[in-house]
């Protein structure tokens, strides 16, 4: 192994990419890296923070030469850009991606290259409501879960790459078939973003409220500060769970509704309490 | 004036009232401070920290001989305290309170109390999911806005007392009638507070989850943290409003499952780039 990951070509440079590439850089984990963008501007920052040594619009070019090409970019974008890489792509050269999403990029995957396949989807959960290179950090996947797709049609050497690109970040490697990822964080990250958005636009619906909002409204919703298009193209791409997901956390608002109209006093105590219950544990303080 | 305003009874000892009684003893504002606690251990807690001079479990006692009296339970226990209170108290001393919700609080004072009224309402705004006194500071109402209702039929030293404590402890006093006040707090504060309790159930359902959230989920769902009966107070006291909500909150989580159904990629951009407006627009950063 010349130099880690060796040639590097990161497609998308925002948050995600730009602080994968910082990240590399400050270890020596790559021999040079590339970046691509659809803007100049966001390769101009990236290349300004040294996240990236050099920089391209054009997919086609920045990944003739690499080993190892990541797809940082939103989840629509990234069934798209599998196309193109699969057509060009060397028999040695790792794939993998970022997606919030896994399903359908997995199987788009498994349907369209050749096995044992090179391609292996990953989630690193380091994602916020920034966006862009400016907010990159070397130190972003430090501690953070990293999904990846379980070693199934895979080659051998392209599923231990993407799990040893992840730890030489810091991240912590957990293995989840596709689908049963898609469920879950459609519950733990897809809805409640979903939800939060909808929590700004009621109150919003009120006029002029900011003296009225305080640290909770901010928490809240702070998640729905988001890149509009990540996360349109994660509805897009989870859309059986978000929907289903969407239709109980509704049915769920109905009750909740029906026992406030009732003034039941009891009832609401219960169930107050035992979502403090829910919290602590999915937050894993139990 | 003796000292500041004389003596002062804090009608619960928890985050608000510890907090109150803390903020004017710093600043030498009260001539002594009573503090009346259901439980012996936060009334312990509260001697300890020195927010109060006294604590009692008996509210009939602590009021005697006091000048001013702030009612800081959760609301349900701030109309029984009510009661109890203009029974016994002389002509020259102000009441208020520090309740969530403030149309039945202030209708219950003002159909039962004598005119001109010596009980003012007010709100300020400073909670959060934490409670008990070993949360309390000194600085809690520092720049946090105070909602106190417009003097109506109020005594005119009375509302001017009232407004004078919360500007005393750094607080930025807004006069609000109170239906407003509910109608407003129910879509910024009451109704997010649900939301956050259902996304931690609808998690939670999911089985052990814990390596799936992050800090979005755990900043999103926060404020379902707080104290139960205080909620469920609050929904008790303000059910018009929270319900009405929670309806329209229900109908617009539908229409967003309808997108993501239908793949509309279009129609789910707009949805989230408005919300992310809406969450601008409401926290006033335009």
């Amino acid at each position: 192994m010349s130099s880690g990951f060796g040639k590097v070509t990161l497609v998308g440079v925002g948050l995600l990419g730009g602080s994968l590439g910082l990240a590399l850089k400050q270890r020596g984990l790559a021999e040079t890296i590339t970046g691509v963008g659809r803007r100049q501007e966001v390769i101009d920052a990236a290349l300004a923070i040294g996240a990236i040594d050099a920089g391209t619009q054009s997919l086609e070019s920045a990944i003739r030469g690499a080993d190892l090409i990541v797809l940082c970019t939103p989840a629509a974008l990234i069934l798209q850009q599998l196309d193109t890489v699969r057509a060009r792509v060397a028999p040695h050269v790792v794939v993998t991606d970022v997606g919030s999403t896994k399903a359908e990029i997995c199987a788009h995957a498994r349907s369209n290259w050749s096995k044992p396949l090179r391609f292996v989807g990953s989630h690193p959960m380091a994602g916020s409501e920034k966006f862009g290179p400016e907010h990159a950090t070397a130190t972003l996947y430090e501690g953070c879960v990293t999904i990846v797709e379980p070693n199934d049609d895979h080659a051998v050497d392209a599923h231990d790459t993407v799990c040893a690109l992840w730890r030489a970040v810091g991240a912590r490697v957990i293995l989840v078939p596709p689908q049963l990822h898609d469920d879950i964080v459609a519950r733990t990250s897809h809805i409640p973003h979903v939800i939060a958005a909808l929590l700004a636009e009621l109150a919003s619906a009120s006029g002029n409220v900011t003296d009225f909002t305080g640290k909770g409204f901010r928490d809240a919703t702070r998640i729905a500060a988001g890149r509009p298009e990540l996360w349109r193209d994660i509805c897009l791409t989870n859309r059986a769970a978000i929907a289903d997901g969407l239709r109980e956390f509704g049915e769920r608002v109905d009750s909740v509704r029906r026992l406030v109209e009732q003034g039941d006093a009891e009832a609401l105590e219960q169930f107050f309490r035992s979502a403090q219950d829910a919290r602590r544990k999915v937050l894993g303080h139990d």
